[in-house]
């Protein structure tokens, strides 16, 4: 892992681009001393640079967090397969046309996330090596990736979920192997996400501890105090 | 409105017990500035004193509200009619024989809920006239009186509702007319109270700004960071 390029922000966070391999990342820590981690992960392959992710990073690590995201193979600014193009251009597609796109999703986010997994298993290696972190790590973000990441890496003791993005059938029947403290956040008026599978989703995790936040407005909606919301959960649970 | 006693408790919060014609209530304060206040209305009938709900009305004055509640006519410790004796007796029975007990609750319930809305609100027009109070007010507990409340009472400008207890059919069609912030706290696993009720209520409600909170557990299990999540939301939307 190496550093690529650094940047002091104005609220105090320091900002590094990192690479690991192919894998591009960002940290953004607000001291030296050994912080917990959280790993930060988009939804479906949104980059790392999206401005909402920034937001809550920087906000969080203003916090007194480590915090970390990559893209992954397929994901933000890594090329693209012809084959991921086809099947994102099929799926487009049937959008258009109205027809029902859950086997697409499922032979597109499949692949997608069973990639991204060791990707982030390697990235967490090198970010725990690191002097800035330390203790125990979160994650937040893709619900998909973080049931996966979850059940597979015994060093992730507390999630975030942001339920919406669609789930694999064989993800979702992991869920009831996932026994860490989650919190689960919804967006009420998701379009194109079913509610009801979001709730099925909550119902099925295997944990004791798991909290339900559901909020009006769509999938893009999810109000800022969230993010508080979000870095109170993970005192509760990290420090 | 007058003061029957008071006490400084180890927290620094001034617990006063008062009387206002045949309400009695307690008010719990920690300054002398006017703070803004916060209702606090059990579910069907428990008492004022009830321990939880103490807990929740002790921490918010020590963080700086003014918290108020009493017992209205028919619940905690006031005297109960013997038609109320009567129609408590055969909600027991039809419980212990396991028939639909939806029809008890309308017809005990509804009449609850109708007599203790004048009341709040003379106890309201008397806890504002005081110098410790002021500003926009919050209301936190009882659904059906909530929704009630807040649909009669413009003073009302935030509310936490604990999901859970029965909601009369005529207070479940006044939720449109909600449009103040609220916050459901639901107890996914609350015996006899039908999650998706509570979710339809949710669904209902007028207001833009709702957000549901479900934990894990039965009816008297809402865990305590619920409360400070509570306060975080009145500190949004009362300060």
């Amino acid at each position: 892992m190496h550093f690529t390029s650094e940047q002091r922000l104005d609220d105090g966070v320091l900002e590094r681009e990192f690479l690991l391999g192919e894998t591009p990342g960002t940290l953004w820590t607000s001291g030296s001393a050994p912080a917990p981690l959280i790993l930060m992960a988009h939804n479906n392959g949104l980059p790392k640079r999206e401005p909402r992710l920034v937001a809550r990073a920087r906000h969080s690590a203003a916090r007194g967090y480590a915090v970390a995201a990559i893209d992954t193979a397929g994901c933000g600014d890594r090329p693209r397969s012809s084959a991921d193009e086809q099947i994102r251009a099929e799926l487009r597609r049937a959008m258009r046309a109205g027809e029902p796109v859950d086997e697409i999703f499922e032979s597109f986010i499949g692949p997608l996330v069973e990639k991204a997994v060791p990707e982030w298993r390697t990235t967490l290696d090198a970010l725990l090596s690191l002097p800035e972190t330390g203790g125990p790590v979160g994650y937040q973000g893709w619900t998909a990736l973080g049931i996966r990441l979850a059940a597979a890496e015994p060093r992730i003791a507390a999630a975030v979920l942001f339920a919406g993005g669609y789930v694999p059938r064989a993800v979702r029947e992991q869920a009831g192997q996932i026994t860490v403290p989650l919190l689960l956040l919804l967006q009420w008026d998701d379009e194109g996400n079913p509610r009801q599978r979001a709730l099925d989703l909550f119902d099925a995790f295997g944990t004791e501890e798991k909290t339900l936040h559901a909020n009006l407005g769509g999938h893009t909606g999810t109000p800022w105090f969230e993010t508080e919301d979000g870095e109170r959960f993970f005192d509760r649970h990290l420090r």
